[in-house]
């Protein structure tokens, strides 16, 4: 039996979705919000000690880590098979997902927790934000916590996190070049882990993405977007809408 | 034909130099001078231009980064096998070997390069600091070398880094309960990971490792030390102390 605790269908999140549903995996969804902090609760903290989404649970075995759970999903399940056949591709492969993961991934999530996030945390009273932080197990999450609730990111670091998102679509742009998918001929999860980043660029960086200036990220989006297992993880709840309202954030 | 560039047989270079000889996979060894800044000369950047060690060329591909190196060479080369058999067991290999990519490797190299690096770099003129840094290609590596070229790491960051080895050997030697080795029964890429670490804490953070209070760690350094393929690892060239001398630093 299969079990996965995950938010909405984006960031890292929709990663897990997305292989789940590219491979027809029945599974028991437990939806996690974030914005009401459930990951930072007790209950959830006894499954995924660090206080992050995705956690997968399989016949009662917790593994975390969107990318090793999407590794060991494709290796308990191989068909269809989500690697490339070929070593150096694998390689390739992962060298995509641990640079999304470490550099392109957090840069994207800098600009997004600065504009969803920092309208949320910082009207948590004095009381309710040390409860909050005091509750976030992983110092650099709590770090990131604690920015939000407060002034949020510098303008300097703003700028950073878009100059590295540059960065990362000239990289993929790039290697999209000579093929259809990232690691190779096939979709692999390496474009799954750019589907945790790409699909919000235009509305959080929308210059630096177009048709006319990276024309094949745009075409592997939309080829990425028809996929009846990406359709199928999108298609999951998406609660951040009527949570910002009960909220009244908006 | 197996190229590898690599550094001394400590940190991520000892890594991918235990997996080798762990498999008796003869390769092209080419030293790079981490201490003559070597790795940012545009010789080095046309085969890596992230400035890192290490960097294998299998037959002309270049792969990049110790651990996708590792788990590219267990596939090209199966035996002996560095990988468990078992899917979920493999899953474990890959989170404790991301944890120490990302937590505890980082914290252990902020206090090695505090005792190592600060005093050389400390001691470049303006205009050499300058030409140095502007090498650096990777935006986190290069604030590092800076830091160290200046005043070096605060204490507070220092202390943390400290708390951060603790919490790592803590999770090992918790680990380490019910298991012989990382992942399982059998030596694997997590134990080659912990490789990197370990056995500089002796010396960088002795009150944190002792036979008294992480009595499964110490044994677990010394069953790996005396495995053939460590052995070998061990044995590569180790210039540190002709470089150092040579720079008049001891």
């Amino acid at each position: 039996m299969l079990e996965l605790y995950h938010a909405e269908p984006i960031a890292n999140s929709v990663k897990v979705l997305i292989c789940l549903k590219e491979k027809n995996l029945e599974f028991i969804s437990h939806y996690v919000n974030l914005l009401r902090f459930e990951q930072h609760e007790p209950a959830y903290l006894a499954i995924n000690p660090d206080g992050v989404v995705p956690t997968l649970v399989h016949d009662g075995n917790v593994i975390t880590e969107s990318s090793i759970i999407n590794e060991y999903l494709d290796e308990a399940f191989p068909e269809p098979a989500l690697k490339p056949a070929n070593a150096l591709e694998r390689a390739r492969m992962r060298i995509w997902t641990k640079y999304v993961d470490d550099y392109f991934g957090p840069a994207v999530s800098r600009i997004g927790w600065h504009f969803l996030l920092h309208p949320l945390a910082s009207r948590l009273t004095a009381e309710e934000r040390r409860l909050r932080l005091s509750r976030v197990p992983l110092r650099d999450r709590r770090e990131k916590w604690a920015t939000v609730a407060g002034a949020s990111f510098t303008p300097e670091q703003l700028a950073e996190a878009r100059e590295q998102i540059a960065e990362g679509v000239r990289r993929m742009e790039s290697l999209l070049k000579n093929r259809l998918w990232i690691a190779g001929s096939e979709f692999s999860l390496a474009d799954i882990a750019s589907y945790c980043v790409i699909p919000s660029l235009p509305r959080l960086t929308p210059d630096l993405m177009s048709d006319l200036t990276t024309p094949r990220i745009c075409a592997w989006l939309r080829a990425a977007t028809q996929r009846a297992g990406v359709r199928a993880a999108l298609a999951m709840p998406n609660r951040i809408p009527e949570t910002l309202s009960a909220l009244g954030l908006v």
